[in-house]
């Protein structure tokens, strides 16, 4: 099936579905930095251009203090959007960018997405308390796949809620686990309720990013949203086809690798 | 290291790093069926022994409703401790066992363990009152690597304090990110703040249940606690492996599998 002619259909069955539902906003465009696609920074360098999109990112389980600390360095160092850490660690990382250009993102309900709203809630607002501006939530698949939107939806519309006016929310869709008909739907969703990013992977062993599954995403949420590309991104010419494929986002923990390469291919 | 003089060594140093606190209960023996050793059951045929110690488990967060209706049905067909499954899937499950002797099992703070106290505490409130009472909860892992005993300590008790009396409280230790020494400070530190189990592995990707750290976890542990095996045990075989290495408790999304090879070892 052609692209648009997926995406019409979809959005035709989801509104539908949705229809009777009082409380859904239409998503307003986004003013804030880094939300739909990427400006044309005139005078930055293709390497600065990059740095400032990238989440510098390190989620494993085992991360330590000390590895924070490195990381925080690194992203300030580099000038990179943010770093994206787990909520346990918010904290640490606040206290060393507080007052630097560069965000604390989190992530919610991470990674299987699995989790209540009433969590999901809880862990935005103490995130937000403890420093985070961006916070990643990983969309309830198993409702997506069940066809249970309205729980998708009010799952999405909570972190939302409790984010309003104080953080970026970024709905990541697991797309390793979705047809292509159930990224679209994902997007509309996130889309309806008001979030500012939709995002491809947790990168914890479901798929990475594509470059078709950016595209389809960009097309589904249009230009007013972000489209973040995460998951297996380890050099600078797959963060360039994310980027050219309509990404407005990287996330990654080889930042540093993909910012000297972009200097390296400058320099040549 | 000979384990007793390991066991020594941590337990010591543990008990410097915390006697200035004085909320650490020593934990109480516990009453409630599943906790510590297997019961000898007269009467019982091996196959309905293992039975009652399985939790029939599906953590995928792609799961859908109905694959966990079928879940259910297993489980009340072959007399499972509990069913484990996601938070999302809590109050669905509870609809279909309520009022059978099948328990629902869910996680808190699952896979990466790598919350705040203040998320798994709500986790752990919606879950009891969604129909949970059991929930393995993940350690602060970056924390016990870090030597943060202190916080390790806090997020163990905030799920036993928000638990008491109305859920069993496993530790999901994730050993396969753990030294031996680690091991052993994240059962003394489980013991100290009461929890009623500890538990090898989320499953996820990190490696799983070894005989050796069953062992070694039980010696920790000593005889008046649970402890739980899971993460890539598929087979009647290991499943026996680990109870004779000190388990009380097995996790498993085979257990329909482990139960036909009993009972075909038993006909044999």
């Amino acid at each position: 099936m052609e692209l648009d002619q997926l995406i019409r259909k979809v959005t035709d069955e989801l509104m539908k579905e949705l229809k009777n539902r009082t409380d859904v906003s239409p998503a307003d465009a986004k003013a804030e930095a880094g939300v739909g696609r990427p400006q044309v920074s005139h005078g930055l360098q293709e390497s600065e251009r990059i740095s400032r999109l990238i989440d510098h990112t390190l989620l494993k389980p085992d991360a330590t203090g000390e590895q924070i600390i490195k990381l925080c360095e690194e992203a300030k160092e580099h000038n990179f959007a943010s770093v994206c850490v787990n909520p346990t660690n918010v904290s640490l990382a606040w206290d060393l960018l507080n007052g630097t250009p560069v965000k604390v993102c989190t992530v919610i309900g991470f990674p299987l997405g699995a989790n209540t709203p009433v969590t999901k809630t809880v862990e935005t607002r103490d995130a937000i308390a403890n420093g985070a501006s961006e916070v990643d939530m990983v969309i309830n698949v198993g409702a997506l796949k069940s066809g249970d939107y309205d729980l998708v939806l009010r799952d999405i519309k909570a972190v939302v809620d409790a984010a309003r006016g104080k953080a970026l929310v970024k709905v990541i869709l697991e797309t390793g686990l979705l047809t292509d008909e159930e990224k679209v739907k994902g997007c509309l969703v996130a889309k309806s309720a008001g979030a500012d990013f939709v995002k491809t992977s947790t990168g914890f062993g479901f798929g990475g990013a594509t470059v078709d599954d950016i595209r389809l995403m960009r097309k589904a949420v249009g230009s007013e949203m972000g489209v973040k590309a995460s998951g297996g991104i380890r050099d600078y010419e797959s963060a360039l086809q994310m980027l050219e494929a309509g990404a407005s986002r990287i996330g990654a923990s080889a930042g540093v690798k993909i910012v000297k390469q972009a200097k390296d291919s400058e320099s040549r």
